[in-house]
């Protein structure tokens, strides 16, 4: 075994994690090691350190950049020293057909998540990257272009590619009237990447407060969607809108926004119900989400990002401030993600 | 005014409609007067008379096909004699992005529908085609190609044109996975349509009973949706699903047949909620519904079926008879569309 050290939740009521010791498993053939240097807060730790999936004792953390430190036997694409990004599943079946289709994110028998699940060879629980070390097997492992910033690259990993495979499947670019709903971690980098591929873009907040990061963001403009006058002058006005708001709220007046076959791409929030079909009828518009992104697709998101010179706008913070990273992301403070700087765990 | 004989409905809890004297208006210049032979019972007609828009003394029916009798001094595109066909709409604002798009049933100042309508001149309700004449704007008015039955034609202009316009909309044709939930009268012909535009169709059903009607129709098989081990079985095999059933029901089967990217389009019952956003995120599905079709797509059915020898199955019935009618609708005892012959208005 292996060991190194993490932050792991305690109770369902606190955001105080506790410094603990990880066992890291002995590498197999195909894994690598990977020394941790950045990982992104996410709203999903948040939401599961609070106890959404039931789950207690979690080491969260899927969102991280790093170094090779070791590799087992079998490893062909990664040498010791080279950079390396984690996302949000380290395995999945691989004979279904998702997993064919190169969408292991989708994978019939349950891809294994990078924290909370189990692993499939030797059963034990998977603890996340907010922890110094991480092990996986390379072929979840991904390479990081030398062009990105690792501490500004590792939201890529999970709010990258949760805004990036909805995007590309909605075939976003030239001519695609594009509209983000919601402008934080997830919603600024759908924002920078529907305007890098082509698309107008358009921020959907609840005031001007951020009209200004919207446009330096690159969109061409935000409207207030507890303006009814806005909304309703706005109708039919967008292709695709992808929806990035954690919160509570109403489908009704982003669905008015959508042109006749416009999608409506809902991600920030998976717990909300549809609206009566009949919303969707007038105009024949569809109600959508997605979870994440497949291999190919977090490949390209990074080969993409490289080329475009797209990262997150991060604020980092030793991982000792978890307690505060994760009070800030629960109070909305936050522009646009904090990510944690792992490197205080060696002391 | 002009004077003719219909049937109007009573109270919301009786399916007993009442033989009256209807005024028509006197012929505006693009108007047609319509000699109604023949009128499809859609289950909206049922839904209406029961009172589900609140409406009273409704004179129902909008799936009508006849021969034009008189025509305004204006009219260019029919002559006295000419077969017609009468949709669910006879007018729109013609000027909004909807109506420029030849999708006047999306008609951002709303459609006027056949009946239970207002008409956007004179203010007067519509009424429907349950009844001898019918006038409407030569616009709205679709000549009925000499190669369809007019009985059997009527239940295209509702039932045929509602599963038309969305089974264009996905693309189905060859290379296409259609599976169609419920064998009414919307459900039977989108079997026979998906089938002629080559699509591979399966019908969806609770159990065999319809196993050879599906197939007679040009289903390859049918699936029972209660046996959870054929569900299980058919998880992602869809690409395209229809769902006409038009009482309450879980979409949840038929979202797990959905392949990648695949759509369910809910037709059957509008009232009907969506489903938990994750629940369309585990594989990015659409969720979408629409509302009969607008004046290109309705003129290309009636040229495909033609074309094809596409009419609906039909049972046709006295208007007298339209008591009995409504009460096997509701009872589900048709196969599959009842046909009002509305000569019996002339005795």
């Amino acid at each position: 075994m292996r060991t190194t050290t993490g932050w792991q939740s305690l109770a369902p009521t606190s955001n105080v994690l506790t410094r603990v010791t990880i066992e890291r498993r002995d590498l197999r053939p195909d894994d690598l090691a990977v020394r941790v240097d950045y990982c992104g807060v996410c709203h999903s730790d948040l939401h599961r350190i609070h106890g959404l999936l039931g789950e207690k004792n979690l080491v969260p953390g899927h969102e991280a950049t790093g170094m090779v430190v070791a590799i087992g036997p079998a490893v062909t694409g990664f040498a010791v020293g080279d950079r390396v990004a984690i996302g949000t599943i380290i395995d999945s079946c691989g004979e279904c057909a998702m997993c064919l289709a190169g969408q292991e994110n989708y994978c019939y028998n349950r891809p294994t998540t990078t924290y909370g699940g189990t692993d499939r060879i030797d059963g034990t629980p998977t603890k996340g990257a907010y922890s110094r070390e991480y092990v996986l097997r390379e072929k979840f492992a991904f390479h990081l272009p030398d062009a990105l910033d690792p501490a500004a690259a590792a939201p890529l990993m999970c709010a990258g590619a949760s805004v990036w495979e909805p995007l590309r499947a909605a075939g976003a670019g030239p001519g695609s009237r594009v509209a983000v709903a919601g402008l934080g971690g997830l919603g600024h980098l759908a924002v920078k990447l529907a305007t890098a591929l082509g698309a107008e873009v358009t921020v959907l907040s609840r005031s001007t407060a951020k009209e200004q990061d919207a446009r330096k963001l690159g969109a061409s403009g935000l409207l207030v969607t507890t303006d009814e006058a806005q909304v309703a002058a706005a109708r039919g006005r967008f292709d695709f809108i992808i929806d990035t708001i954690a919160a509570d709220h109403e489908l009704s007046p982003l669905l008015s926004m959508l042109d006749l076959d416009g999608t409506l791409c809902v991600l920030g929030n998976p717990l909300l119900t549809g609206p009566k079909l009949w919303e969707l009828g007038a105009g024949r518009k569809k109600l959508t989400s997605s979870g994440t992104a497949g291999l190919r697709r977090t490949v390209e998101l990074l080969e993409f990002c490289a080329e475009h010179g797209i990262t997150a706008d991060v604020e980092t913070l030793p991982s000792s401030e978890i307690e505060t990273a994760l009070n800030r992301l629960a109070a909305g403070d936050v522009r646009y993600r904090l990510v944690l700087d792992l490197s205080d765990l060696d002391r």
